[in-house]
């Protein structure tokens, strides 16, 4: 099998090494600090048993033996065929990583980043191999939730797009192509919209934070898990989604206009507000605890998707 | 137990009788057409034996015994504690129907409309007993997404809004609580908002309709459909929501400003070409059998969400 290359060992790190680990990959987990890959190696036996538990992965120990750390970048960089970056998510640290990655990885190598905000022409610019250069932004952690968004700078080759879909497929991830770039990608976005008009509900007095959490929970979010916005409107009119959009865009471009105006993201009342909401109902010292309940919840939801997908279908 | 009467015997009385039935109490589904409740009858036993072969109920033939269709709209109202309409979506309709349950039905009976889009004061302001109406609006199909969104109009006795939010919760459902009337209730308006950024993405070239699709369904729709847009952000920074909010609102306000202007809602080559695209993944003519393995999915996940909320909490 390929070998991957993943540069920074810190929870992402940690989490790419699970997906192509899992996937059969020799993984070569490399970090500066010698005491980071020790927790690394913990934390990723710990969740591979967590994984185990939920019937995801069935032989944890050999997942385990596949990744390989070292504190030295070349040894990590040798013969692989993709290299994933998950250094701090900060503009002159990437550009300072991926100089290095360029000079040091193999000429075939792919260099993806990890970043979450970053466009990839922010620090690839420069670089002799600018061109086998994009951003492979992963929804963490992403051995629960497998959406990678695939963010080509305008030097990139397509080529290397496509090397990096298959190989994300391959890894049983669900890679998305970005066209161009865009700040956020995609997700952010959508999830940037669904939130500010979350904020002007509560901002409005229409209803409580919680109220506005169980109406995605508990409706509209449960056919979001496994159908997109687009296929959701497209069965929810008999003419499909062009006769969806005649019925109810004008319903929506009347909401639209009647909440115009931006988001009231730096409302530091209405954010205390929501906060003070959310600490009723999570006390602070729990936002652990509950993050590990999310986490099961979310391993649950995969077994689930991948069960029902043979059963009835996808 | 106590009685529902339901009023139209469409698909959505159809299904508030598989809720209440379900749930034990008595119901009474009452239509002017006594062709439309033979069609009910045998949709309701059909749907029922859907549900027990995802485990969601254990006897069909009982849950569908306290089901009583009639044509006597006061035999249907005699005895109800609450009367849920489900007459055509137009307001003069509502106001008729309205009317008529208010003479009709018992002092003691809450009436509320399923309507989707029209608030309660626009068909219930002339009325006797205006302060006993409301909204109690349902997402389709109600038995298998528990969201009910209850809207008062402004002289609604807060009292039934409290015995219409009692009713449901005893009926299995969801209920929230809007504090006043607002266009679209609380979902649509973050649906919109959702489906409004996702065409732009669409629009502006940055990805097609498909991966926008996947981005929701394969990433962030995942956690949505067990925890809302606020308790998932209040999980993804160390120091809760405003700490996250504090973090990453600048970049959902930056992207906010790239993306302003109201959405393409009625842009014929937009809309066209999304629906192109749709086309490619999903023939006309297969629209349906679509819709019945969505309803299947649906069923699948409810039966997941009943048992994790048992074994990993909720």
């Amino acid at each position: 099998m390929q070998k991957v290359a993943l540069v920074g060992a810190g929870l992402i790190g940690q989490a790419w090494a699970i997906v192509f680990a899992r996937a059969g990959y020799r993984v070569a987990l490399y970090d500066a600090e010698a005491v980071v890959l020790d927790g690394a190696k913990a934390a990723i036996a710990a969740r591979l048993e967590d994984l185990e538990s939920f019937g995801l992965v069935s032989d944890p120990d050999a997942i385990a033996a596949r990744v390989r750390t070292t504190d030295n970048l070349e040894e990590a960089l040798d013969g692989a065929a993709h290299v994933q970056e998950n250094a701090p998510e900060r503009v002159e640290v990437k550009r300072e990583v991926f100089g290095e990655l360029d000079r040091l990885a193999g000429p075939d190598a792919v260099l993806a980043s990890s970043t979450s905000g970053i466009p990839a022409s922010a620090f690839t610019e420069g670089l002799a191999g600018r061109q086998r250069c994009l951003v492979a932004h992963p929804i963490n952690p992403p051995y629960l939730v497998p959406l990678v968004e695939l963010c080509p700078a305008p030097w990139t080759d397509p080529a290397i797009v496509e090397r990096t879909f298959d190989l994300m497929r391959a890894a049983g991830q669900s890679p998305i192509r970005l066209r161009k770039e865009i700040r956020g990608f995609v997700v952010n976005p959508m999830q940037g919209a669904l939130i500010g008009a979350a904020l002007k509900l509560v901002e409005g007095g229409y209803a409580s934070a919680e109220d506005v959490d169980i109406a995605i929970r508990d409706g509209i979010g449960l056919r979001w898990s496994f159908m997109g916005p687009f296929e959701t409107i497209d069965l929810n009119a008999p003419g499909g989604i062009a006769d969806y959009l005649r019925r109810y865009g004008p319903l929506y471009a009347a909401i639209e206009r009647e909440q115009e105006g931006p988001a009231a993201w730096d409302d530091g009342g209405l954010i205390a507000r929501v906060e003070a909401e959310r600490r009723q109902f999570l006390a602070q010292d729990r936002l652990k605890t509950r993050s590990e309940w999310r986490d099961r919840r979310l391993m649950a939801l995969a077994a689930h998707k991948a069960k029902v997908k043979k059963e009835i279908g996808e």
